[in-house]
């Protein structure tokens, strides 16, 4: 569970990092599972524009095992139940690759805007607790969050549907220069099994890897369920219709996978 | 002049970061002139595929006071001379903006590469020294340098037409997957006014700026005289024909443009 410091960090900045949640053995048996997904021939596996890089795995706890028991992690679900006051469930599940060399930018945007627009959420009691498989660092992709833009709501938004391959709410640019002129950018980087929470309205970015080095990270978009989405336009491999409250699994789920796959 | 060490450290990484080498006031005179080059509408200054934002302004120091100044400053011509063992003359000359949001990818590449094939520049007896006109971060499009790529000579490479507005002669992914696991990378970061000098072979390239603050670095590409180019392919605004040793002026002369222009 979170401390007092650790909660009132993330209400004032919007964002909370966990440096080496997991061991290296867990990130182990995930980053294994993401090359598996990734090598799937699933509507969920959205490419980059070049048609053949992974950019995303949608819904991966449905079709792959590490990946559902990482979806019910007590070390993930515990402390957003606590940030949300009560029982969650998974809107959202996604396996984000950024490749080598070709994984593209994701545009500065507010997730719950998306979940506002396109599912009819009803409020912003939902938010994203991301697991990094490999290590982040300034050159292969790191997520940037503007620390405190959570605090006034949605902003407008443009929706891109030609910057990437996958089309986005995104902000205007004056928007995410004032934000980021008084809050600056923190970019989240650390260890293979570190652990961002973010806040729903909380603008964030990711610009593209031109480095050798792939990272890929997992995003839980948890959502309290009596928060639950009204509306069914997107496909329930991107916006989920379970509702169920998630039921955690023990808390050394991963590491007992880590063993079997090594015995 | 440099001493002994940041000698031995050129000759070992490839590079060499001086920080804040111009003051802040030195700088601005720099800051002011940028902007005043980017506004002009002459062939010289390349926009970014939108048509609009610029890229890089070719041989500023023709048709830009403080730009002409920079280029005879002692300070840079220096430590360039020391580097390549006699005078130097100016084989090109630019001002690379990486605009706000719009800044696009420098790939990966060798500079002497493009001089070899493209002008038949005899040896890698030439090098960059760069200035940083605005404060370099991990967040506007930094350069970034592989340490020790410098030193196996001029790697293959394709001329890449498509992937910015400037065609460029690039590396190929394998090649510089080998040479950052070996070396790593190097962000050159640093407050306006640092100084970065590098090899002719340092393999570098600078990601995109996705950023709301721009930056500029002026790159003087300095050749020793001895060693010109041969061939006259590329128009004498990119690859420059006068060979005459640079003059140095007064270690002054950028401070007092400032004063006058403050008075």
């Amino acid at each position: 569970m979170l401390d007092a410091s650790q909660v009132e960090g993330f209400r004032t900045h919007g964002y909370l990092m966990l440096p080496s949640v997991f061991t290296a053995a867990e990130a182990g048996v995930l980053r294994a599972a993401a090359d598996a997904v990734y090598a799937l021939d699933r509507q969920e596996v959205v490419r980059e524009k070049d048609g053949r890089t992974a950019r995303t795995a949608f819904a991966a706890h449905t079709y792959n095992e590490a990946f559902r028991w990482l979806g019910r992690h007590p070390r993930l679900i515990r402390p957003v139940e606590e940030l949300l006051g009560g029982p969650v469930y998974m809107h959202q599940y996604k396996v984000n690759a950024k490749a080598a060399f070709d994984g593209d930018v994701w545009q500065w945007h507010q997730d719950y805007g998306t979940w506002a627009r396109d599912d009819e959420m009803p409020e912003p009691r939902a938010m994203n607790i991301a697991v990094f498989i490999d290590a982040v660092t300034e050159f292969n992709g790191p997520l940037w969050l503007i620390p405190g833009s959570h605090v006034e709501g949605v902003y407008e938004a443009g929706h891109d549907v030609s910057t990437t391959s996958y089309p986005l709410w995104t902000l205007d640019q004056e928007t995410v220069a004032r934000l980021a002129e008084r809050g600056g950018i923190y970019s989240a980087k650390g260890p293979a099994g570190s652990v961002l929470l973010f806040h729903g309205n909380l603008v964030h970015g990711s610009p593209p890897n031109m480095s050798p080095w792939g990272r890929t990270i997992v995003y839980l978009s948890l959502c309290h369920v009596d928060n639950h989405i009204r509306r069914f336009k997107r496909p329930d491999w991107i916006a989920h219709r379970d509702f169920a409250p998630i039921e955690c699994l023990g808390d050394d789920c991963l590491a007992e996978l880590a063993e079997v796959r090594a015995a």
